[in-house]
């Protein structure tokens, strides 16, 4: 893995990045948090879902007694803008190892009123307590050396719809799940890429629910052209990802009656599954 | 699918069968239900997730405008056990063809407190209004038919630990995957069972909600002998069932640090795959 660890751009670190930065929330009153949604992490004009994702994962993180999310589920109600947000928490129940708690985060309209866009559940723990037996069945992503791969800038434009994301990402598709982009969509709504962030910034659970909600959809692979918004994502952190980049396999196999699921699986640079998420999406053919 | 079809025993119908009395809700007051959890869903004492998560999601579908649960997210906070317990609800959304709410389920401690058990959040729709395109890309198990498949009511106990819940289900699993029964786990975290209702009642998207939790933990085919309590169960119910038995399969690819994922499919006698879901679980060795 070293050579591909060296690609990266080096700088920034967890806790000190664009990233970090981007997702901090700043306590108002107890469990009511302040944060400010970037523009940079949207893809044409909508906010990421994954980016959304961690931001709300951060206020919880803080509310919670424990510090890691191992599983959470998000329901998206309305669609994000950037500007202001404020994240409103409850805790439902702490335990020794696992608390569970709820979060929601609101926008205003034209009059100032809140407008929930997204609701969480999510139950926290901590990852570096967890013992360390890995039975995992599971194999790595088959997926070309980071150099055979390619992102939004190799280029005229291999990948269409380059948005302010892109800048913030390092990705690098599988030419094998690239088709779409060449007008000759696999058919098979499989995606597989090396995910990082451009700054060099390892990652941790945060970044993780970021990295589920990165690649490209794959219902391109499928041949539809739209738009693919999430109803809902769950997402499992496994384990605490090693240092270097990660690799991220999407697959959907049930695309029916206007919906969707997307599985992904994010794999780190020890070959460590750290995070498997789900989600349901609709079609809305463009 | 004829033959397996007349191995149900009849009777029991929609509306007007065990499943449907012993997840009734009745409204106290706006949003609150009233429900008594039945001991009739139990193994050993434990009174099961699927079971549970259907009695929240008939408030749910009664709370909310649209009537079927397309995607639904339980976290499972304490033990629940059979008695009376209360269901509150609160809409968090409503569109023109999904709306979202949250329901948790609460019992009473000794000195009449409130307890939460479950706490879970839902987008529903009409299964009904969907467009009929079908492009999934999964197939249905392979699986025996049903007179080659064993449940607990065959011979000499070949499935263990029998409790109420056998006696309510018509569980037939795929001798494949049985080796845990016999002293002889495959070790490959796999499950696949005929599912029905024992008094003949056919499916509906809430006794899916059953379904996906039913069948023995694909951690006994893993070589574990212990209790896999879930943390975390979201479910996708993509289609209205076909009369008749479905098809059930579960898969455990990561299982690791003391949890684990279960994966479910749910095929119908129509060869769709009418329900997907994941749960996070925690394995506490016996």
């Amino acid at each position: 893995m070293s050579e591909a660890v060296t690609t990266q751009a080096a700088g920034a670190t967890i806790g000190d990045s664009e990233f970090d930065r981007d997702t901090a929330v700043t306590e108002r009153a107890p469990g009511v948090y302040d944060t400010e949604l970037s523009a940079g992490w949207t893809i044409i004009n909508a906010v990421n879902g994954g980016y959304l994702l961690a931001v709300l994962g951060r206020a919880l993180a803080h509310a919670l007694p424990h510090p890691d999310p191992f599983t959470i589920s998000a329901h998206y109600l309305t669609a994000s803008r950037p500007g202001p947000a404020v994240v409103r928490t409850e805790v439902a129940r702490t335990g020794r190892t696992l608390s569970t708690g709820q979060a929601s985060l609101f926008q205003y309209d034209e009059d100032g009123r809140e407008v929930e866009r997204i609701r969480v559940l999510a139950t926290y723990g901590d990852l570096d307590a967890l013992p360390d037996d890995v039975r995992t069945a599971a194999k790595p992503p088959a997926i070309p050396p980071m150099e055979q791969c390619f992102g939004p800038q190799d280029g005229p434009a291999p990948v269409p719809g380059s948005s302010a994301i892109t800048d913030r990402l390092m990705l690098k598709l599988d030419p094998a799940t690239l088709g779409w982009a060449l007008g000759s969509p696999s058919g098979k709504g499989e995606m597989r890429a090396w995910f990082g962030l451009a700054d060099g910034r390892d990652h941790d659970p945060l970044s993780l629910l970021l990295a589920v909600d990165a690649l490209p959809p794959t219902a391109f692979e499928l041949g539809v052209k739209g738009w693919v918004p999430t109803v809902e994502l769950t997402v499992h952190v496994r384990c605490r990802p090693a240092p270097g980049p990660l690799r991220v396999s999407t697959t959907t196999r049930n695309f029916a009656g206007g919906f969707l699921e997307e599985d992904a699986e994010v794999w780190d640079s020890a070959d460590r599954l750290v995070a498997q998420s789900r989600q349901l999406a609709r079609v809305k053919l463009g």
